[in-house]
């Protein structure tokens, strides 16, 4: 059996693990302290709102929820696959959240910063693009490979939110292209790299859900879809500012939840819904409405983008994802193009629109349509050449019949409580190579 | 096979989806701002607390998290009806959060109004009771029929809601009368006049948990336990009726779950405990307190109310329950009047015994018991309109071997998957018509 | 059959259900009212902060998520004791929280007293103790043992917390030693004297998980690690110090995160990832970095702290609960003496060091050694004497082949959805004796 299915974990996993993990008590020893403590400068200038009070504390820990509940459950449709989503879904955010406050800290300050509860929350924030590009190719890598991608795609979307935001000043507040379409686009690049043609003659036996995982997944669906009013409002400004955000994410996302609905049942087989358009597709509105929450588009407006989203993802799901699949080679696991990708390029298009009517004067149409280029650009970019690295076939990445298997990477309880439930007639070619 | 049991929703479902999602965007255009804009009055006289602070916004984010998936899990006990169970659930609030703000808003404004976070309090409150209601008709209707459940209870909701806060001047605080009591009965009514009598004979394959699906439904059972004293004190004047409202519930619940526990073991075979009890009756204690919840009852008063609404809570599901389904022609799928009816009107009456008491200034026995009977006279009524609406056979509803079964409008993972769970050796008597 | 296994629990368990909640209600109508009553005294001085604002109100719900959520979600990794995990949790912390309250109280107060935001912190917290101790004697106990538990650990919890706090003036802010230490060390005396040499000789056939049995943990995995930073901070002084809690929890929990994937793989087979190590594991950073959370050890001083919980975790369920079980006659079913008790220790012992590196200046090394040895103490001895109370034999415990079965207390649902999960070919050797 070729090297690059050696997925034995002991050595190289625990090793890299371990080195990232004393690497981050090195840098934080070196330059993260509390905020306020004489030694440090403050992360963000304080709002009087969160000058050591707990007010955007609610709101962290509704973000907090969506990183490890919201993302970690989404993703555990498949039917074998629920230990590594709700797992190392756990991992990445865990080193995420350090090297996301570590990059985030230095670009903006230059040297040694303090902690607050708002760069808690752009720590959470930034580990969410990676937990995006992770649903790309959900089950077709190994944790070993998950853990450099932390490390690539915080690195180069620090550098490109310090870009947008530093530079060219334009506003995202819901981080609609920040992290949505950049965490989106990112994946495609990686998983076109890593694309495999042995998984692309048949729908594999493991990409399917069972009738519980979909209902676990909907956990994840319901804490995301609950609490992305918290998370385009977290950074806001104080007073008007983050309360349009809450108000217009809550619309936006009601609007949505119908037009997924009518379009799942338009679509498919005898007007029948589909679980996949209602887990994902609801959330879509969440994502477009990002950029433009804090702005004066007003609750009708907002419920417009809601509905566009809804429908451009339902049909994304039903109609690109498999082009994607066959003619681009880019298998993208959970659909994240149409969760996070064409709504996020909405969120962008839609900011543009509202620039031009005049629902805020915090930004230009230009700095917005360049933000969005500049997304969409380094998050192309940074995902082939991290997909580049992740293809070198040292990293234990899973051979074709295990892909979408817990058992490759995790113990499992035994046959009568898991195989059992999925395989009666087991033929047993989903063995591990070595066995 | 009649007109009736065309269950194939592709164009009847989109259509009507898609033009309530347009006509609420089309009224909110015209008639739905944010508050403080200056265009638009205020929607309800901001207390200093929450303008435009946070304060409120935690207690929100709990009612919603009760709304979605409180109710949206606590409905999944049935083992082939969890898809519907949790997403119907989620399409119903979205719908009808936007329906609310809407009805509430006119009836309280008269013109154009602004959205603040007790305006979205409100709005998910009015989506409680077409939950409730969907409780007692869940497995025997389909998602067309609940869309237009949405429009119509909801509108009599706010009208009843109207009337005994602002005619009325009663007091209910955590809405025993005006969301539980009003949700049950008129859900109650809806299932009577939609009663089958092919569902009579014995109890349906269907209507029966599994042991995970058990599990599932703890997921809504925990949620909405944790976060009731939310509910009840969300919008409770600040400072010492808010406090009071957080404190009453918490331990009114508390000694509701001892009750609940206690008689489930009396009254079942060989003292065992009963899931159905401890998912619903452990409940009891919060919708029974409600009314109360804000007045000086004391502590030691809260857990008198919720002892009592968990033994009453008990005695329903063990002994109406039956007599309903079989004497009164009611099919209660979900218990609501054993977890909203009864301890909702315990709630009305105990708020009438407070008063009595001197446990509060702010309203009379007779106002008290004139709410309840306006609550429970336009809940009936209403839902019989509803129902006979409900009736007519061209909203597609189930035929009774389809009952309590996702497969109706859902596409529904494989054999492996899903049947194998449930039916190893399938009679398939639960195909579809047309299969 | 003998006495001890007669597990029907018709009349004794509502019984003492029954007087245990009416006994509550009369202790509260005697000395239980609302703060700032006039009548009463407070609860706790209240900070500015505090006082009738809803500032800590996110962070009570925060630490009762984790309370009913968290804990009984955790426990439900067994495959055949989901209800028992789940519900029997939500039936002793409903118990604990008002004898904790009353308790907690009476100590402080010697008089009436009042109810706030914070002593509804502390009355949760005080259940905390009783559900850690329920781990370590899951599935080998009956409801009527557990509510005997909750009045006696809970009575010990707050004379010990009382002299940690009161006499020795020793800091435990995130109550690594007076919660998770104590529940630990007192759960382990209980387990060994209710040790069964039947149970030893092999694993017996129900303690294992299933597939989604170890998801379904995984969502208290998450709640609790999720919400910790509020555990830790809920009663920390207003302002820096409270920052600083919800600052160290986060990264403490983050770098044991790390640290349990990575010992995880080193210590399986073939470096696979073990689903007790991810559950538990993770969670060791919050219970570790406790004590300090509040004093300034730096955020890299806490992922020092959090690190080494990972590692002594994850060891800790490798090599010592095999030990424990076999040469100490200690069986801790879910390795509580892993997550709660070495972790506990851990916290303590970081406390002198932090002290002797001037991290505070609010305690001495002594006060905090005083406070660890206090707090184990008190937790053997209290657990010894309740053993002994729990081990006579009229409180219904189930025979050794009927433990981690809900079906020895509950009703569960029929044999295609139960058993046949479970059990295929079920040879009946599970049925309960009078069967």
């Amino acid at each position: 059996m070729p090297l690059s299915f050696e997925t034995n974990m002991r050595l190289k996993f625990p090793f890299m693990a371990i080195s990232l993990q004393l690497s981050m008590i090195i840098l934080f020893g070196f330059f993260v302290g509390y905020e306020n403590d004489g030694n440090y400068v403050q992360q963000i200038n304080a709002t009087n709102q969160s000058e050591k009070s707990l007010e955007l504390y609610p709101l962290f820990q509704d973000v907090h929820v969506m990183i490890f509940t919201g993302f970690g459950f989404l993703m555990t449709f498949l039917k074998k696959y629920g230990f590594s989503s709700v797992g190392i879904n756990l991992m990445i955010a865990a080193l995420g959240l350090q090297w996301g406050t570590f990059m985030q800290g230095i670009l903006h300050h230059h040297k040694k910063f303090g902690i607050d509860i708002k760069s808690m929350i752009n720590a959470d924030f930034s580990t969410a693009t990676v937990l995006i590009s992770f649903g790309a190719v959900l089950g077709k890598t190994s944790p070993v490979q998950m853990l450099i991608m932390v490390i690539l795609e915080i690195s180069v979307f620090a550098a490109n939110e310090y870009l947008v935001v530093e530079i060219l000043e334009a506003t995202d507040i819901g981080a609609s292209m920040v992290i949505h379409a950049f965490g989106a686009y990112f994946g495609l690049a990686v998983a076109g790299v890593l694309y495999r043609p042995g998984l692309r003659r048949r729908r594999h036996d493991n990409e399917q859900s069972v009738y519980y995982s979909d209902l676990f997944a909907m956990i994840g669906t319901l804490f995301l879809w609950m609490f992305w009013p918290s998370f385009n409002s977290a950074i806001a400004d104080a007073g008007d500012h983050q309360y349009r955000a809450i108000v217009n994410t809550y619309f936006s996302l009601a609007a949505c939840v119908l037009f997924a609905f009518a379009f799942s049942s338009l679509v498919e087989h005898r007007g029948k819904l589909d679980m996949v358009h209602i887990q994902n597709a609801t959330l879509a509105g969440g994502v477009a409405v990002g950029t433009c929450a804090d702005m004066e588009i007003q609750p009708f407006g907002a419920m417009l983008i809601g509905s566009i989203a809804g429908i451009v993802s339902v049909l994304g799901f039903k109609f690109l994802t498999p082009v994607f699949a066959t003619k681009l080679r880019i298998h993208d696991t959970c659909g994240v193009h149409n969760l996070h990708g064409l709504p996020g390029v909405i969120g962008g298009i839609a900011s543009i629109v509202a620039v031009a009517l005049g629902a805020t004067n915090k930004t230009t149409m230009a700095n917005q349509a360049a933000a969005l280029g500049t997304s969409l650009g380094t998050a192309i970019v940074g995902g082939l050449l991290t997909g580049l690295i992740l293809k070198i076939p040292i990293w234990g990445e899973p051979p074709d019949q295990n892909c979408y298997d817990d058992s490759v990477y995790w113990e499992v309880p035994e046959v009568e409580g898991y195989s059992h439930y999925f395989h009666e007639h087991d033929d047993h070619s989903q063995l591990q190579p070595e066995a």
